[in-house]
């Protein structure tokens, strides 16, 4: 088992990742002494959850409650009636919510440990390769407004957060893809010299998954830890995260629903390539890294072919893009994550890797993207 | 105008409180450069806030939102429709948030400037006095759950405090009698020295309240700042201002409405210093001085006459009050803040003011106020 301590800012968050530890799993969280559990849980993980409850109970009253994961659930409403649950339960300011799931569930108990009475403690169990390896490093919570993704949050320090790897084997290919996505995103944006260990584990995935997941979760960690610990709020250096995000989330948005995360994501950091190298950033050959890595992601070209996105669609969803405020944006123009090398974002004036880029640029860096058959 | 900053933990709070300084508070918003602001206004001071909107206008957008303020509509659904509104009109990370109103006001806006992309500027413009001496100098933003008050929420420091004292003149009885109910809290649970500071302003109420005003924001703000500054969550030093809290909180739900905040909170200091004595810590000239104290409240002991409040009910309402979580509590105790002189809390083993108390005692106690014809 992998055990050991994250540090996000002033906060240091232990974390246990092995395979069938679950015995291991339930005692570090009988170490935290609560009164009570309450445990946020994806309706898809129940059999996973199952023989956690057997042995967490032999520990401490644990009450669940089961979150259907859909997008459109992930509002303050949902935050309220897991709050809601917690109090008729009997939990009190002792207590801690686990959040067992992918992404949605740790993300919404998230918000409601933040919330109950002003902050219980939160342990994140993740079921999910993308939770386990990307989200659940990381204080933000938070759910969605009617006006758009994640709009709606706070920042929580997990009180742990813990994984049994086997839960990962059972993954449906979009949370699987968008897991792989993330990762690709740290070799290209932050770890380059992982590139090989990144398509080893690629190609262990099917037969050896256990081990595979192993060395995506080391990936996962060690491109998060560095930047973590000093910008704790993903405000500053940490921002290079959202690589590959501007033109992703539009195409995922644009797509409604038909497009996973994943997908768009590895798109967009593509459409990211293609403006650093128009833009005189970013070398041919790294451009062509791009291309060769993601290859290894199996993403069929004619799913972006020229004509079934609408440039307007686009446009619109470009134009409310979450991370224009992070500068002041100029109508027409985006903050985006470039890089001048593999594994070295631009800095933009104020030292962040954000770099202002006309969304028509984007916009044509992507259709340049959806006309090249390499993938 | 009284200038200055209020330390709560590590936050460095700006404050600036006058009579008809309209310009210098519009002036201290500015100053925080915001992209536009929210003005979140409770629907009875409209007529204040139509000179504020002009003035402030001059500065940057101002999009108001009002707000019913009735405890029923303080609910999370509430902050979501403030945030939709924000987004609605265009706020990003830079904007900021006005509350203007009472504590209702000051904790819904709060909590939603907390939530908002995760956390935007907060501005406390205080109408009511228990608004501006007591409730904005906190961190504690939230609202109500079902299952009780202030159950959801997070902590956020404001930018700015700003008060322009004649917002507060004509002001209703039961808000007035709130805020002189908590600073008489504070001159007995923490400042005894300032009871003539604090009789004298109350004499002075009906003929010159702006200065009244001056005289009890001064008690507000020495009685708070030093243990904030140590106890920025209250969780520990700060729970004295819970005093009165314990019964009072009993009386007001058991009232269904009937009964104001600062009356039931009046009524719980009393109960708070029978069971002191009782106890043997607080002696009997104190215990007096409770009663010489309030008596300047002027309330009507009928209004608690034995048999107006059924025991039973008030004992319902203890074994969930929300103090119970700091504590391990027994089924039928309560913690409660209790005196060993005036301005001097018991300490219980951890240190903190709370000791714990059967709740048959404080009910006791409570009768006993009711049966005593002094006030």
């Amino acid at each position: 088992m992998r055990e050991g301590t994250l540090h996000i800012g002033p906060s240091a968050v232990p974390y246990r990742y092995g395979a069938h530890c679950l015995p291991e799993l339930c005692e570090a969280i009988a170490q935290l002494r609560p009164a009570s559990a309450v445990l946020a849980l994806d309706a898809a993980v129940q059999s996973h959850a199952e023989p956690l409850l057997e042995q967490l109970r032999q520990h401490m009253p644990v009450h669940p409650f089961v979150i259907d994961p859909h997008e459109n659930h992930k509002r303050l409403s949902l935050v309220e009636s897991l709050m809601d649950h917690a109090v008729a339960v009997g939990a009190d300011r002792t207590s801690v919510v686990l959040a067992m799931g992918g992404g949605l569930v740790g993300n919404t108990a998230g918000l409601a440990a933040a919330l109950l009475y002003r902050g219980v403690r939160l342990v994140h169990l993740p079921t999910t390769p993308v939770a386990a390896f990307d989200a659940v490093f990381s204080l933000k919570q938070g759910v969605n407004l009617g006006a758009g993704k994640n709009l709606s949050g706070a920042y929580l320090a997990p009180s742990l957060i813990a994984c049994d790897l086997s839960w990962l084997a059972t993954i449906p290919r979009p949370a699987l893809l968008t897991g792989i996505a993330e990762m690709a995103k740290n070799v290209l944006a932050v770890l380059p010299d992982w590139e090989s260990d990144f398509t080893d584990a690629l190609a262990e995935l099917e037969f050896r998954p256990l081990e595979a997941f192993d060395s995506l979760f080391a990936l996962g960690l060690h491109a998060k830890a560095p930047l973590l610990a000093t910008d704790p709020h993903e405000r500053h250096g940490a921002l290079v995260f959202e690589y590959g995000h501007t033109v992703g989330h539009a195409l995922e948005a644009a797509s409604n629903g038909a497009m996973g995360h994943g997908e768009a994501v590895a798109w967009g950091m593509l459409a990211a390539a293609e403006v650093s190298a128009q833009l005189g950033h970013l070398a041919d050959a790294d451009l062509a890294g791009h291309y060769r890595l993601l290859a290894h992601l199996d993403l069929p070209p004619a799913r972006i072919a020229l004509g079934r996105f609408d440039r307007g669609a686009l446009a619109d969803r470009l134009a409310i893009d979450n991370k224009r405020g992070h500068l002041p944006s100029a109508p027409g123009s985006n903050p985006m994550v470039l890089l001048r090398r593999l594994g070295e974002p631009v800095r933009g004036q104020d030292g962040r890797p954000l770099i202002p880029v006309p969304a028509e640029m984007a916009l044509d860096a992507f259709e340049k993207v959806a006309a090249t058959e390499v993938m």
